[in-house]
């Protein structure tokens, strides 16, 4: 699950972060014991292994920039990543996209079944918050209340969840969407979190409020371009590679960044908002150096 | 929906503190916009009408014994009724307990679809957090980082959620389970929810950690004697007056309380742990008279 990117040092960089986040999340996630084997692993099965950790990656790269510790960054990284573990559980769910394949493996329900993994998803809900809760992950209560309340309002209805549920309408409507409602649908359905983790990353490295715009509008450039990047995956990527059954949305009639712009100029598009979001950079030095690998991670990843 | 009780002014006690919870839940809840229209209706469908609203009242009563602001406590009562909301709404799901009726009308995945069901859940569930780590339910952001850790720690795998998923293997055994093994079950299921009502009441009211095992010992007798009064009702109760359909369990041929000990055991067991809760409260005079009326209450009811 590496990243491959043009520039090694800061390949290895990202993918040090990555390594810790997979470490923590594997500590902070229970072990099955005689009252909750199955509910225990399949929290795991869905949570370890396979994911690219882009969120805590955008955390920590932020929270590290502005001085704040690696482990406190690492701990609230894998409080956004039992939130992103969680939708992918429900958003596979028969009565969603009814998905059977997931990191290349059976999803969740698929492996147990639905119950388990309604279950399973609303129990790694509750962990992130309760990681968040937690003195391990900065001692400062201010600091892990501002945490709760950025993930609590991006994950609800005014960001992922209400994206899901305009994502199912879109699929009902069969393509007769604009490009405007789908970079409203777009921006709460992926951009939303993404943006939390940016904000998270400030909160924890203390960036006072006034000195976050332009975090902000690198968060935004960078979820509008990690959705077309997706979505170009989806027309063009490698279904082995990706791990899960590509092409449904255009097979289901439904409309997205490529079936509305096409091909080419949905490629240019992504890799101008790409620039667009590490000129928002400008006024850091080398300390944004990762952020900026990160901004082209984002999309030239191959999965 | 108010609370039929010997003495009437301690029961217009606590329906005071029920209105102010039913009113203040329904200030917090989103309001429908062009995007989220019919998921904003359906968290406030299954939030609004018909609940007991027994957490937030446990909740709120701790909390002003010790001095608490009502509104705080109204607030954070909001967020356990949130999460106790999401909890139904998921467990009514066809894959889960496939209930077609809830408080006097269609489930949420009936009247709308599972989709939207599993998602305006995974709303309220998110809506909870956003609450405890906003300012609103305090400015001291210790308080709301406690309490955000007890809800999460009490609504996971390590309570409701595992509760949750033993409940569905004692189905799958058909009664082959002994007391033992119930009391562990409800203690996740519906105990740990309830305790933390108690628990979140002590840290609003900072009631020092030394201060707490006589109100933990209480939330551990009234969290019992609600399930066993609960399982009384599923055999004896008016299914009118319930609002769901009712002996599904022993339908099931399901190991509960009652099936196990027989009615008049049950009943006075009941009542047992309601006194030996209120026993609990010695140490205090008039001022714990409303927790005390919610121990008789919670074995008294008639739904």
């Amino acid at each position: 699950m590496g990243l491959k990117m043009a520039d090694d040092v800061l390949g290895r960089g990202l993918q040090q972060i990555q390594r810790e986040i997979d470490d923590t999340f594997d500590g902070l996630l229970p072990l099955p014991d005689d009252n909750s084997i199955q509910l225990v692993e399949a929290m795991r099965y869905a949570a370890i292994g396979g994911g690219k950790r882009v969120r805590p990656l955008l955390l920590a790269t932020v929270a590290e920039m502005y001085g704040a510790s690696r482990a406190a960054a690492v701990f609230a990284g894998c409080a956004i990543e039992a939130i992103h573990v969680y939708s992918l559980i429900h958003d596979d769910l028969p009565c969603m996209d009814d998905d059977d394949m997931r990191h290349g493996k059976p999803t969740l329900h698929k492996q147990y079944d639905e119950a388990i993994a309604v279950l399973a998803g609303d129990s790694l809900h509750a962990l992130a918050f309760e990681i968040l809760g937690g003195m391990q992950v900065s001692t400062d209560p201010y600091v892990r209340a501002e945490l709760v309340h950025a993930l609590a309002s991006a994950s609800g209805h005014k960001g992922m969840a209400g994206g899901q549920v305009m994502d199912i309408a879109a699929e009902n409507a069969r393509g007769e969407l604009d490009l405007h409602t789908i970079t409203k649908l777009q921006q709460l359905k992926t951009g939303a979190l993404l943006c939390a983790a940016v904000e998270m990353g400030a909160i924890l490295g203390k960036v006072p409020e006034e000195g976050r715009a332009h975090l902000r509008a690198y968060a935004r450039d960078i979820g509008l371009a990690f959705q077309i990047a997706d979505d170009l995956l989806d027309e063009e990527g490698d279904e082995e590679l990706a791990g899960k059954a590509l092409r449904k949305d255009a097979d289901a009639g439904k409309a997205t960044f490529v079936s509305l712009m096409g091909i080419e100029d949905a490629r240019q598009q992504a890799k101008a908002l790409s620039e667009q979001a590490i000129g928002h950079l400008s006024s850091h030095g080398k300390e944004a150096d990762l952020l900026r690998a990160l901004a082209k991670f984002i999309v030239e990843r191959d999965r």
